[in-house]
């Protein structure tokens, strides 16, 4: 059983990592001091496949469980199914002590991390991510939120969970887009702070893609050791953690464009993360050789690296402009300057973005 | 023009209190680094009044003002309400480093703190309180919130403001009624707190219910000071900050079973003030003397003490478990040992809680 810490003073946390361990997972919340009352949020995929096996190792532990589950699919990820749930809990009576557990992806993570932040002034949460998107990204660092008609994600908190609990028995039911899409970030961590991560995903990549458990973990575990850097150095988004928003300016920009139903968000950042190399080299901060190493990796791991032809080049530039890390209408670029290293550039040309999406 | 500020670390604020300042809260906001663009929240009675005064100040400064009226009224604190504000701002491209500047008493200030609390994961604001209740009580100290259908405060966050800013020349436009309201949670930190402060109560009633501005800026800012000084030392409420609940358990209680239509919130404290007080006395830990001093100083202030007789003590008993400071199904009451002091004592007897209310 690996386990990590994320240091963030009186909210720090631990997450854990192994394979088939979700029936541990009421031991494990005994050492907290809950309320018996927790509810368990999830949808009916996720809960079909693992449900039964959390559920009752928690009753095993003696909590009384709640269970709330929200329909598949990221429109859920509102405002109203926050209301939704605050009604269950209300009605079953949850109090200021009790803690709320996410069983899924990054939907029912976020989701249920807002619910619990802001219940009753917050109440605790932890995170069971069963995708490799949420188990190396969504689920670490408390970012909270659900969607609003005019935009993704406008609504949320920073709300750190008490625990992160990983499975990776888990992603042997994910669908491979799914698994591949959760790549991205890996490939991410790789090129914004390690480039001996770097390497070895280059080196491993078959075994990735067979899911060899011995690699996932040590996968999953260091792209979650990085974010748990970055974000015990700078938790509320003032300055570092944007690095790990490499890739996320045109893979927005790209996902916004197509309505968000062409590209799953880690293949849009996976073309996002290859325009922000090659504007990289437009700017001549990295060589070309090592854009082309970047490149190769997301296409090894079934990943696009091109925004599609059909989209306007203008539409980018203005879908950009409306990303929330914009600051009166300046917009930042995560940019590398060697594979395991970027820096953040504001002020970037329109005719050097563009030339770096479509060269 | 007064000053305190309340010591919070990274998130520590000042409150200034003066007569005649709507018109300087633009100069004031200028040395904080906020966006141009900034939202006033406000209903339609308090923007009637002090509307102009305002806008024309941050106008002034060079802010670009978006203006957000909610109907008058504690229903409009809800869910919907901050959703509404959420998509005005949206809609007018506030961004992280915009604020929200709640202009009204505690419904507008708990709804705009709270949709600032989960606007992109949190954007700043300012306090305008122009209530006696809210001047005195909610606007310092971070506690944000709507209202559920299933309860009052339900959803909520812990999100301090960047500045309270009170011009008590708003109280000369506020209804009698609801200005005594407010000298509930004055009286309140008198008896929690500082025996000398309700001695200066008593002497100072006539003044302070003639408005008397000297009297009444001491007032406020003792107020505010014993206030601040409790939440610097517990932020959640996790210990000390529960002892701001002297009244509120039985008041809870009272203004649930009417329905929130009979009493304002005050009152109902002020009726939940003297219970515990009889509650203190009935336990042996306060003399009859200070309990008749206190419910004397409440009536002075022409505040109701006498949970009314066609409530039935049985439905009192039940309300009060309803109380969100409830935990795993325990009580616990806020109880005077003497005027200037309290105590948090759980597992009370039905029958003394109602010999308290009853006597």
């Amino acid at each position: 059983m690996q386990k990590l810490r994320v240091e963030l003073g009186e909210r720090s946390y631990s997450i854990v990592m192994d394979s088939n361990i979700l029936s541990g997972l009421g031991r494990a919340l005994e050492r907290f001091e809950f309320s018996r009352k927790v509810a368990l949020v999830s949808n009916p995929t996720v809960y079909g496949l693992f449900g039964k096996e959390i559920t009752e190792s928690l009753k095993g532990s003696g909590f009384d469980l709640l269970e709330v589950i929200i329909p598949d699919g990221e429109k859920y990820k509102s405002l109203s199914s926050a209301e939704m749930i605050y009604g269950e809990l209300l009605k079953a009576k949850l109090d200021r002590r009790s803690c709320l557990i996410a069983l899924g992806g990054g939907v029912i993570g976020d989701l249920t991390g807002y619910a619990a932040s802001t219940y009753m002034r917050g109440i605790d949460f932890i995170q069971v991510p069963t995708t490799l998107l949420a188990q190396v990204d969504s689920s670490v660092g408390g970012k909270t939120g659900v969607n609003h008609s005019l935009g993704k994600n406008m609504i949320g908190t920073f709300w750190q969970p008490r625990l992160v609990w990983i499975d990776i028995s888990t992603l042997k039911t994910l669908p491979p887009r799914e698994f591949c899409s959760g790549l991205a970030e890996v490939i991410k961590y790789g090129v914004i702070w390690d480039r001996e991560f770097f390497n070895m995903l280059e080196a491993s990549r078959e075994k990735i893609l067979a899911l060899d458990e011995v690699t996932l973990i040590e996968v999953i575990r260091r792209s979650c050791e990085i974010k748990a850097e970055v974000v015990s150095q700078d938790e509320r988004e003032s300055g570092l953690r944007a690095i790990l928003n490499y890739g996320h300016t045109v893979g927005h920009a790209v996902e916004t464009l197509t309505g968000y139903t062409r590209y799953l968000h880690g293949e849009a950042v996976a073309i996002g993360m290859h325009a922000a190399a090659r504007l990289s080299n437009v700017l001549g901060l990295m060589d070309e050789k090592q854009v082309l190493r970047i490149k190769a990796l997301i296409e090894a791991c079934g990943l696009p690296t091109e925004v599609p032809a059909n989209i306007r080049d203008e539409d980018v530039l203005s879908a950009m402009q409306l990303d929330k890390k914009t600051v009166s209408g300046t917009l930042r670029f995560v940019l590398p300057e060697k594979i395991g290293s970027v820096r953040i550039q504001a002020d970037i040309r329109a005719e050097e973005i563009i030339k770096a999406i479509r060269d």
